[in-house]
């Protein structure tokens, strides 16, 4: 019997090491030889699947294989990708099976974050509602690092070190000058929903003398009264302060900072931006000067400054799902379990996918000092390792050489997908 | 006769590599053994000079100027400070002399960009106005790359390489989900009177086909008809489309961007950045998913991905600044002098300081593409050379290891400065 072929695909935002997953699964792949099938791609995600729109791996070399350790993004297209139930989204079920079915694809690799794997987890059943036998891994991925099952999501702590390497080099700058410009400065995180990004920049701190001095997490609501006190405290004792918030901060009742109107005469839309918001604060209530940094893509996409400890974990768990697959798992992802803070060593571990699979990782409370406004010990012991370590890429010309793939189509055969409004 | 004393101070914003700059000056003053007094360091700029705020720089040990080449910020502290014409500001200039005489100070190297050489070029006039024997010798830096006399200004290039670098990661993050999610990504750069930042971003780019698809410099008026069709189209050509603008962004009739109202029912102020404001445009106008980045410090903070013809150069002309000096050189400034573009050649060469003072070197109209969104050919052969090389600096658990000097303070021998209201 012919050896079935795989296929993968990413899914949800994408980070500055997904790509290295990829190249790892696909470099485990190929070290099977003769005993396995093609290896496809899904380009952009699921629709990419639903399009029959494909890409043939076979045709990376080895030298794009490389480059993409060193790219960030997502090289064959992601996509947010949400699958209905089978009664009410059974053309699309159908369709998927159909694409899998047409090119012999047995494996399923889908690279994405807790949301991704309840569609995982869904396709881990598709033998029983379509009848086409398939072994489906989810591969962690996520800079929110709120997925269960696994001590860190890979992106997550490339996009820890940029924050917290930007945030001290930033604090070195404002420290230069309070004494007669900036006085405030407030870095802005991503993280909708968690404090985990915020949480990294408390790394930059060895003590709570130094900056960030003050953090603001999603998990806390916002006061105004109280922020501007220790904004003005903290100016009165070390001459500066520089804030670290998520984008996430809420009022009491729950309202997104970023959300709150700001439109003009002509009725404009928010700005969006917490930092500004709270730089205006600053300004307007305490006639401070305020500069204030808003990274977003630019810290999930910074592979120039990525954690080493991140980029090894994320080519393990592809390297890993490979095995699982071979070995005929289904419902499963490679986790990441932690077998001790210092020295950090961990190992990957199967980790079903129904203990993963529309859970959320929260920030634990005790990883907020007891004031609530920076990182505890715990947190520390927690954070710190995965950020170890540069993961120095290539530059030329003065700037990092990304990689250029093939992405070689695999030919159609089907015809053209009619998506139905519900998918 | 025993050899004057000199003094270092820092002038207006700082950069990445401005404390190389002050080890070059210390590592070359120290050179000299006996044949120099001391060099001393004034705390926080020039308002440090006036309160008799000197540091001694003697204390600060080999490993700490080591530390400092990789250290962003101004480690003496800087400020922005302008010097009145003797006439209208006799008590400032007395004061400086004042400490100077007490401090047997005969050297001073001031640090600074274009605002900056002029107090320095006032300074090198001191023994004609207050009778004490002053070499000043200016040093240039800022990030904004406006200085005349110098083919770049350090702590340009590193900024450049930073804005460059993260304009080409977060495009490839872009890319990839550009299908299903954000079509446009707006990264906003200083600069409030020239585009030399925005022109960086624009090496980002090999050809127009690669982002950064779109440039706003502050040189042109922003017509919002003209950006939104220019965003549409590209998008509809790339299916997505990078913008980078400049925080100096005005109207045909010379108002900023990111200061127009957009105050609510409140009265809340202006928020900033140019960015959002783009982006709320993009969104309301075109209904297309934006995210947009506003860097603010962290691109003349950004260290870590320095460029080593920057460092090199940040370090030529704090070495070449103490040569000036002791060659008793007086209102001069170490220039970098392009020989060649390819390979890029540069030397050192004395300046005079009133060819410097109060000159504003803009970005040359033919370094915009004839569209007046990009960069020109001749700006890439300008540009290029400032970026190239990496400047790898030391890590400690993770994080950049910033220097931490002794700051030893000079003892006073004056009574305490009594600011008049004119200073």
């Amino acid at each position: 019997m012919r050896p079935c072929n795989a296929l993968y695909a990413q899914a949800g935002g994408v980070t500055a090491v997904i790509n290295a997953t990829a190249a790892a699964v696909i470099r485990a792949w190929r070290a099977r030889g003769e005993a396995v099938g093609a290896l496809y791609a899904a380009r952009g995600g699921m629709p990419g699947v639903l399009r029959e729109d494909l890409i043939d791996t076979t045709a990376e070399s080895d030298a794009t294989l490389s480059a993409l350790r060193h790219t960030p993004g997502g090289i064959f297209g992601s996509a947010r990708f949400r699958l209905g139930e089978p009664e009410e989204d059974r053309a699309t079920w159908s369709r998927i099976a159909s694409v899998l079915r047409a090119h012999d694809i047995g494996i399923l690799f889908y690279n994405g974050g807790n949301g991704s794997a309840v569609t995982a987890l869904q396709l881990a059943g598709l033998e029983q509602v379509c009848g086409h036998r398939l072994a489906c891994v989810h591969i962690p991925k996520t800079i929110d690092n709120d997925m269960a099952g696994t001590d860190a999501s890979p992106g997550f702590g490339s996009a820890a070190k940029y924050l917290a390497v930007s945030l001290r080099e930033a604090a070195a700058d404002v420290a230069s000058m309070a004494g007669t410009s900036t006085r405030v400065f407030i870095l802005e995180a991503m993280g909708r929903n968690s404090g985990w990004m915020v949480a990294a920049m408390g790394l930059a701190a060895n003590d709570r003398q130094q900056p960030p001095h003050l953090l603001l997490f999603a998990e806390r609501p916002f006061d105004p009264d109280d922020f501007l006190a220790r904004v003005s405290t903290t100016v009165a004792h070390h001459g500066y302060c520089v804030v670290g918030v998520s984008e996430g901060l809420r009022t009491a009742d729950g309202a997104f900072i970023s959300a709150l109107e700001a439109s003009g005469p002509g009725g404009e839309a928010q700005l969006g931006g917490v930092a500004p918001r709270l730089a205006a604060l600053v300004r307007d209530r305490l006639g401070l000067k305020c500069h204030w940094a808003t990274a977003d893509y630019l810290q999930r996409s910074a592979r120039h400054i990525a954690s080493a400890v991140d980029l090894a974990q994320a080519e393990a768990v592809g390297t890993a799902a490979v095995d699982f697959a071979i070995a005929g798992r289904n419902g499963v992802m490679p986790g990441i379990l932690r077998e001790c803070d210092a020295p950090y060593r961990w190992r990957i571990e199967a980790v079903a996918l129904h203990e993963v699979a529309g859970r959320e990782k929260r920030l634990p409370a005790e990883f907020i000092s007891p004031d609530g406004h920076h990182i505890s010990a715990a947190a520390r012991d927690y954070l710190l390792p995965l950020i170890q370590g540069e993961a120095p890429q290539r530059f030329e010309d003065g700037l990092p050489v990304h990689a250029a793939p093939a992405l070689v189509p695999v030919p159609c055969r089907l015809p053209p997908w009619q998506a139905t409004g519900k998918s």
